[in-house]
């Protein structure tokens, strides 16, 4: 996997992707989050699970799944002035149906507008509290008049199911690297069919290059219920979670935002600042509990080493939340370029493991083994510098990043010298619990 | 107790008070201390002890009690040229009783100076040395002509007590918070009457809003011997002290500054940065064992997390130990303005608790609790943020201001949604030994 | 050993050893090291160890003895173009016997220069490859007509000894101060004649100043399977080295630097950063597995506090292991400056104990202790700000080192301190277990 990735070919699949996905009305359960599977389907093979209404998952239940036809408002002229088939944002996510006639005085209230933008249409969500509204443009909302209006919210809330899917690879140990990708929103083309891009197109890699070193779980599921339902159904199997990333907002055209963990040196931390130095672009940040999926697995009683890759973070860019987060505001290049990085950070977290020296007084000779030039007196080779320092810290505690760090050089050529080093039956990779 | 106070009329208070005890002459034992205490004891219910002369205390023993009627340097003529009644400093405090006629020549070893201050009468003590002396400002031995002099201390060294004065206010929880205030000093005004009006009145605060989190002890001792004496009579129940300050010198004009406990980041050290920061005046520094009842807290047999606020340190102004510690030097402002600052540390130790997230796995839900706006789509509030950030950082290792550092948010936000948080079950505040 | 060194005298007397031992042609094994001893044991009673070839000394074995009586490479008038009786440089250490007629295109592959500095002759070896070689300038190279030659080393490769040799003093504690130096480099000045001769002279001055607070050890040894062999031997007794310097090119005209030990914060390193921070010249640097012995000490499976005293480390300068480095590059001021910095590092590791206060629980009193002045109510003096840093500190977890830091006052003020309180009974110094 250490070839560099056709970084522009996938970009341009990964933006082919999101084309098809954003029509589709989102939820966190229902038809939409089941067609948007049916669609990645054609790219992993992919095992779903439902989970039924009412099921306790921690503190919350699972609510009743939330479907919808159609709805509109129409004026006294039998005109749509606000049509959901125009833009599924137009309807409150999860509003109760209604069927209605009233005044504008008594519809206000219904409504939601974004005055800073006046042009874009807000998403707006009602996931656990029964009502039902309309977003619509500040401008919509000015070229209203008084008069009688007729409401339609065509949806049914019933018992049903939320689902979410998985693809498992399995590797050499079965320690996982886990992804995680929500998939509730609806025609949001940022946050998120462009971390469900990105995340299918760098499944489908691992997939296809596997074994690894680790075993790999990627998630595709709604926010919040959905993290907080999988980690309520696979609470005995976290223990075994190395590194974990929650994709998201990887197509606006900022560059790359690294969130650390909760923990804040967590092995997945340091790899990602290093990667994202190397790179030359992008930049972490600390933890803060705002946020996405990484809430919940960030959460005191979990505290998994879950970081968060985005480009511009949510909340952080006009767009957000907004009909303005459209197929013009994602690009193949920035899609592109975060599957990049995130290849470039499974590729390091595949390599980066700790060794034992295992002839670890004084140094073993180098020159029967092939690992050093036959002529002394001079100085030693960057090669060889590399072996000095991987035989010198490899004493279970220092992992290769942190000793290329120290040595204050390239990972890879640390990784090289480590790789070389095990060759020669000089080093031992140890696991988790070792 | 959040309401600010009103420090302007606690200063003018403040400054009364130690305008009424600055003629007192005061020392480490004797009628000086005790009439001190009466004059206290209009503001505060304090129980005094006494320990006996001789008694053992560490390594020390109780001196014998001194007390002072008068004393004089009388030249040929009759004329008193120093006269303890002009100044209590006149007269080197824990002299023997004298009573002699000597040449200038014999009584000049006897006499102390502050030649960098020629106007200014030095302050000199004899505690634990049978010796006699007189102080006088460098002036006044130049004025003073040779001759022969009638020298006298009227004064009595004899057995009795060593006396210090304790307020105990209990609260929901044993452990306490200590304040400590040395009460030796004779006429200087800053060293330590400041400190004594600054605690009355602070002891008076708290008396009058309790009860409290924690207990409260405010400890009025003469320094180094009645801390000391304190903690031989106390060892037993020092593991309850939570956080300690030992107030002096809080009237002069300079700026806060505050001496870090020898832990150099317990508790109280990092609420008193915290407040000093947030005060936006004043600044912090590391722990040295020489100053005030801090070393004796602070020994390394004890080791207690006691900090020391005042405003110059000790031997830092050239007035520190002269007669130039007067009442110009003190000023109701910075009385005040200490008093206020003593104020914000008391209500920040009280809400800064250790709390644990009831609900750790995953995040609760706030909306039925009433915790969060009900319309989903938005970015969260400030107040929403605070409730994130202190769920998921009440793991029980982190209290509340580390959680605000850390969030970069302020204090009361934090201790706010806190609140919020207890009063809905979902946290649960940790007591010291949880 | 608190007064001064005469390092003009100790430099001059360094630089005229290093001038005596310039001729002799040294290797890892043969009778260069054994004659080299012969000249140390003027200056010190020297124990000798010889570890027979085949050895095994963790992964290495000790090689057949090299010995070498006359070398050079002869054109067909006869005349020596290369003569080993020029400079031993000129062969490349531990060469094969050879004996051969050749034309100058079959002997090429034997030939090594050094291109950028034309002039000069490079140090190459050969110790566990057979093979042979010469080393001669660029210019010399150039100066090698088309035709025959005739190519002599006359050595000997056989079975014999490894030898090293050691000065042990022993110290009131068996702990140990190790100093290691490579004695293996052939007509070398700085690398290593220099260390030698620093070294030489630190342990006559340590053996004549006996007895000290740690035993000693001085170890003179070839460079790696020298200090491997060493540490195979000893392995049972490295748990008594408290502090390891490797002491070597030590008399070029850079300034001192100090490499950290493996552990970066050992008393060695903290010693020897404050020692050249008071000196006003010189620098530290962190660990690196490159370099001299120090790479075997700080080998994983052994991880000793051993750092190493150099002025320009290897590898920085041009001269390095070339004909350059002779007698004109390195100099008596240089050896004298390095020596004085040696004596000074060993004084304070002397010193720099760990104390227990005996009477922990408050202050205890200095005054009947002749340790303060009588007179109260003045500031301290800067000794009596030591002595409370002393007593406040001693807790047994810091040394005086760490307190004088701490303090921000001189070490010795610090020392002094200790010093009187020790004799005062009121400390206890500690010993490493404790």
């Amino acid at each position: 996997m250490r070839q560099p990735i056709d970084s522009v070919a996938l970009g341009t699949e990964a933006y082919a992707l999101v084309k098809e996905l954003y029509p589709i009305c989102r939820s966190i359960t229902g038809a939409g989050v089941r067609d948007t599977l049916t669609i990645l389907e054609r790219f992993l093979p992919l095992e779903r699970s439902s989970v039924p209404t009412g099921t306790r998952v921690f503190d919350w239940e699972i609510p009743r799944e939330w479907n919808i036809v159609d709805a509109y408002i129409q004026d006294a002229d039998g005109r749509r002035v606000i049509d959901f088939k125009q833009s599924n944002l137009h309807v409150v996510n999860y509003s109760v149906p209604v069927r209605e006639r009233m005044t504008r005085a008594q519809l206000l209230p219904h409504l939601h507008t974004d005055p800073r933008n006046p042009d874009w249409i807000p998403y707006r969500t009602s996931y656990y509290r029964d009502s039902w509204g309309f977003c619509l443009s500040q401008n919509q909302l000015a070229r209203l008049p008084d008069g009688e209006y007729d409401v339609c919210i065509d949806a049914t809330l019933a018992p049903g199911d939320l689902t979410y899917a998985e693809l498992s690879i399995p590797g050499a140990d079965t320690d996982e690297i886990v992804v995680f990708t929500h998939i509730c929103h609806p025609s949001l083309c940022n946050d998120n069919l462009s971390g469900i891009a990105v995340s299918t197109l760098l499944a489908r890699s691992v997939f296809a290059s596997a074994p690894h070193h680790f075993s790999y779980r990627f998630i595709f599921a709604p926010a919040t219920i959905g993290s907080i339902a999988w980690l309520s159904r696979n609470e005995s199997r976290v223990d075994r979670i190395r590194h974990g990333l929650v994709l998201a907002s990887l197509g606006d055209c900022g560059s790359l935002t690294y969130k650390r963990s909760r923990r804040g040196a967590a092995d997945v931390d340091r790899v990602v600042d290093y990667v994202l130095t190397r790179r030359g672009a992008g930049r972490s940040e600390n933890f803060s509990p705002y946020g996405y999926d990484e809430r919940q697995f960030c959460s005191p009683g979990f505290d998994l080493p879950f970081g968060r890759l985005t480009r511009t973070p949510n909340g952080r860019y006009p767009e957000y939340h907004t009909s303005a987060d459209n197929l013009s505001f994602v690009s193949a290049e920035s899609l592109g370029d975060s599957l990049s990085a995130c290849v470039e950070v499974i590729r390091t977290l595949e390599k980066n493991g700790r060794y034992l020296n295992l002839s670890p007084k004084c140094e073993p000779r180098l020159g029967p083994r092939g690992l050093l030039r036959t002529c002394g007196g001079r100085s030693p080779s960057d090669a060889e510098h590399a072996i000095l320092w991987v035989l010198n810290q490899s004493d279970g505690g220092s992992d290769l990043l942190s000793i290329a760090v120290k040595a204050n050089m390239d990972f890879d050529a640390i990784a090289d010298a480590a790789h070389a080093l095990d060759q020669a039956g000089l080093l031992r990779r140890l696991g988790h619990g070792d």
